[in-house]
């Protein structure tokens, strides 16, 4: 499944970098990646996809990562850290796929994006020199200079041997309970309260539901896949398909967490009604 | 009013653009602004104005607009997007007023920002493509696209129809009940606890009061407008002009909103206290 | 110890500016800075170092200098403003020293990292114009303005006259309790709940600490200095030197403040285990 390539599928030589963290921002962890990519890199350009990730959530880092990548121009550097291993002997990635380039910890993190992109060229980043290496922030001393080092155009096989395989997160694939029956369970909610499911438009599709159709949560049920929020009315639930191709649940101007008692792994279903 | 006008006050060719969002930083929603303006405009640099305004509060987000775009150089494209009614048929707007440019939905989160920015161009911005455009997240899929061309030097009237006329919020003006004596009412309150009222210098000046007065909120009476939070002793509650020119009331090293038990909405009178 | 030199140790041309603060991201307040330094230096470019210092938390704000300033490249502009302060007759400095310049509040917030990089020439900064210097926000009004100027390359020397000496918070030294005993304070409790000491990797070893000791926080007796959180098993205590070369107690995959009961102030001692 790993076939690393000599060639990556583009020259990072837009100098874009994005990070994606956990460091949170009230202190300097994320601020001191943009000191370290800039001073190997002058000419670099960096985004702060979201340093929110909750502390050690690989999960919903690899989520966010899927979510984002694509949106990145072709060239730009993903630089992840969410790195509860750090200090350990888990390795360190550096891989070009889908157009852009991605490094972070062989924890899975990368995996749902690398899945999505397909065709993965992986090395594994050799540790540096321990005097210049911390024990705690690998993502400073380690992932930010290699994402720095292919912002300049350096060649990924420049950066590491060729990875073999690497850790790849399971997938949440939709549970299929009966014909017309799927379930799958929530796996984020956002900041408006949303609850955004493990199940996607392709997962509904395939199992031709869509139409008459009903959502469960908790006790809920809730009739239809809506267009938006505001078909239904003002504190009434409703799903929908999210920007990320995912059925949401939400409350138009409310929070669905709170309202259906829900949140991270609670279960989802969804029923063809015309099959009952 | 509103009258579209063919040149807009200046080009956006510095590329500048600052988004101004409900969309929190812990998910990857602000983020992927970025990557979408840096997709269709590489040579684009981004400010985040700011993503924290509370979940659907285009009230803040207008005032935040309005207290932000003058420090923005003339050509920057503000990007606004504060968008309960996302997916509903409330159009998308573009403007250029004061020497910048403004995107947003048409539900007046830019209408403070143009009435004083004054004889606004705005043009309706065509719905994308449904197959591109989400139900859930038109930050990403119209109004970053639009704020990128017109970060490019794209003009105005190329982006969409005049809009005629746009939802604009009701100003808080200064309620004035009787000589001498002004109401108005706690419209923000900042990260210290200082509460920012609708009152304005200019509302002051206008009525007269300014030297020897009296601040009430709820059941304290503050005396006089200080020049700076340390005029107070420690813990002492005082009013001032803040830096957007309101009316404010703080505590000096302490939080105003917890020590006087007021919050957003809550009524703040201003009396002459020669006229007594 | 200030020697005002007439030629800084660098020119700041490549218009890098660095902000520090306390603003929080929720209001325009870090977004101004931006809009201010761009509208005066078109060419500059931003990073957030952090906005997410607790209000008005000098100490804080000085420790998180000190941790971050060497991380960027030379000729760096660092503008930090904690500032509790505003508008009274605390003065404003800037600095050149250790190849990168601060701004901000004559306070104690840039003298840890003064201390650091040693050898600092350091003005004062002319108060503006009162006509445009508000009297609550001077980051915007005169820190910003002097940062886009430094990144202008703008020599030091014309931005204000030599401060003399400026105000230094005092350095939380290690306490020799006895020998081989050293005692210490929490300075700061991570995003990850990990509680940095004010005892250093140097303290330690100037003490002969590091081998067979125990570190005590509370009632808690942490046996060694571990070389990662991994080295614990899952939930147990460790410490370990961290990526700012402070002794820092944790808990493998969890949070130690809670674990312990521990917070800022709280004291920590280093015993060395040979001695008893």
């Amino acid at each position: 499944m790993a076939r690393p390539r000599p060639n990556p599928p583009a020259r990072a030589d837009r100098g874009l970098v994005a990070l994606l963290t956990d460091f949170g921002t009230a202190g300097h962890h994320a601020g001191l990646l943009h000191g370290v990519v800039l001073g190997l890199n002058p000419a670099a350009r960096l985004v702060d996809l979201s340093h929110g990730i909750p502390a050690g959530d690989v999960a919903l880092g690899a989520w966010t990562l899927r979510w984002s990548w694509r949106w990145f121009p072709a060239g730009t550097v993903l630089c992840a850290v969410v790195d509860p291993g750090v200090g350990t002997a888990r390795r360190a990635l550096a891989a070009a796929a889908g157009g852009r380039f991605f490094v972070g910890p062989d924890n899975g993190l990368l995996s749902y994006a690398l899945a999505d992109a397909g065709d993965a060229a992986v090395v594994t980043l050799p540790a540096p020199d321990p005097q210049t290496l911390s024990a705690t922030f690998h993502g400073r001393d380690l992932f930010a200079p290699a994402a720095a080092r292919l912002s300049l155009g350096l060649p990924l096989a420049r950066l590491g041997r060729p990875a073999g395989d690497w850790v790849r997160l399971a997938e949440q694939a939709a549970r299929r309970v009966a014909a017309g029956r799927l379930a799958g369970e929530v796996i984020a909610v956002d900041r408006w309260g949303n609850l955004v499911t493990s199940l996607t438009a392709a997962d509904l599709a395939r199992e031709g539901l869509g139409g008459r159709c009903t959502v469960r949560v908790g006790r809920s049920a809730i009739r239809g896949i809506r267009g938006s929020y505001a078909e239904a009315r003002p504190g009434g639930r409703l799903a929908l398909i999210n920007s990320s191709g995912h059925l949401e649940v939400a409350v138009n101007g409310g929070r669905a967490d709170e309202t259906l008692g829900a949140g991270r792994g609670t279960t989802v279903r969804v029923e063809d009604d015309t099959r009952r």
